[in-house]
């Protein structure tokens, strides 16, 4: 998928709404437990209920790896339901991955080769040639986390050298690296005092922004300094939708939630 | 395992060997192909040849997602046989992971619990929170990104605030978090300069060193500061050893190769 074509769904669906498919088995409805695959069947209901509200969904990887092989064959069929059925729609693998060249690249093709996905998390830490990989591939992204929403967020990203942070470095020279465009970065909902010196560094860049709703973070704060001339950003919330209800409702529920969430993007978008 | 068995293991092997299991299908030998699980088929032949040489093996586990599911059941299978044939030996899931706290729980799950590694490298961007849940299994070790051995490891790794290098930070606030002495850290063989102030700050923590043979590292260099009153070192070759032949002597060639590191660190352990 190419930034263009993410515009215009964007503009189209009046949402720049993501949600995290962060399926976990001990909060999903029990009666789900009895399909063949719980996991999938739940995200096939959340992205049928929600899918004319968001233009991407972002499984975190982790919860899949954690139910080793049967994990990943949900993930699977996850994402291959979701090219399938609205291949219009971003697919966020977030596997914040990162490692020595050869290495990125393996990550790189199983993310975006085997599983198809159009984007991909990675890590910062070990540099240029850990990301560069994942930018060599046409059509496809690497979201790379600059400023997190958890609290360890501010041990090491916000540390100050040379009358800069550590997050603002990571982001400069990382518009450096080759096939730059294919960035885009992570920047936590609960630091909104910071969008304001990142959109100076990355004007014209994509931001993931996680954080809203369980983790407090608040949308028109967001908004204020982080929206650029084609929006610019993905908002992730994923707890706060699929477990808006732990009943036989809770795709009618997610609903709910999703509506309400494209309903406050549409009036910023047209404001 | 705990930290005075694998002391107990490399006295007695007089080795602190580790090898990296980095199964790439287009560099093993072509007749392996033809098995039903090429990628364990080389795995067994390697532990068999190698065993009796090395306290560690440590599967990077891009390697295995490259080939998706199929991928993952031979990292099942290889770990399955490591821990049925040589449960002494310490497995190291070379994965690179980190995110927030109840999502890295998900992780620690999949590679200490589902997998039975004793061991997972993780990254330290997102802090505190991102590792502290890697620490919380007894018996398991998370070993942290410090100072990596690829090029971009000096994009920031060794950027300087308040007199000191952003790995220095890392390992100092490390050993403030919660179980800190399940940790173990990352340090590159490239940067034996380096290995003198990290044992300023990590006297008693093992170090996991890559970077020996294929990415130019040096043993005796590394050993010189790096080993302390346990040895404290585990020095991993992968490409050197694992890819010594590409014919249907390769098991016998790795065997060759590990064993001239394993004489080498015989000789560095008994002077």
């Amino acid at each position: 998928m190419t930034t263009p074509q993410l515009v215009e769904q964007i503009k189209k669906k009046k949402s720049f709404l993501c949600i995290g498919l962060d399926v976990d088995l001990d909060k999903i409805p029990k009666y789900l437990l009895e399909f063949d695959d719980p996991i999938f069947e739940f995200n096939k209901q959340i992205i049928d209920a929600t899918h004319h509200l968001v233009v991407a969904y972002k499984p975190n990887i982790a919860f899949y790896e954690a139910y080793g092989i049967r994990g990943w064959q949900s993930l699977h069929k996850t994402i291959d339901y979701l090219n399938q059925t609205h291949p219009e729609i971003f697919t966020i693998a977030d596997a914040k991955r990162g490692d020595i060249g050869n290495t990125s690249t393996q990550y790189a093709k199983a993310f975006f080769e085997d599983l198809n996905f159009n984007a991909i998390t990675v890590a910062p830490y070990m540099g240029r040639d850990s990301v560069e990989p994942f930018l060599a591939f046409k059509g496809k992204f690497a979201i790379m986390l600059a400023l997190t929403s958890n609290i360890g967020g501010l041990d090491f990203q916000t540390l100050e050298f040379n009358n800069e942070q550590l997050y603002e470095t990571v982001l400069k020279k990382s518009l450096t690296w080759k096939n730059s465009q294919n960035l885009m970065f992570v920047v936590g909902a609960t630091r909104p005092e910071f969008f304001e010196t990142i959109r100076k560094i990355v004007p014209n860049h994509f931001l993931l922004v996680p954080g809203i709703g369980a983790q407090g973070g608040n949308l028109q704060e967001v908004c204020k300094y982080g929206l650029n001339k084609n929006i610019g950003l993905l908002i992730n919330s994923s707890r706060g939708i699929i477990y808006a209800s732990n009943g036989k409702d809770f795709a009618q529920k997610a609903n709910q939630k999703a509506f309400e969430l494209q309903q406050e993007m549409q009036e910023i978008i047209e404001n």
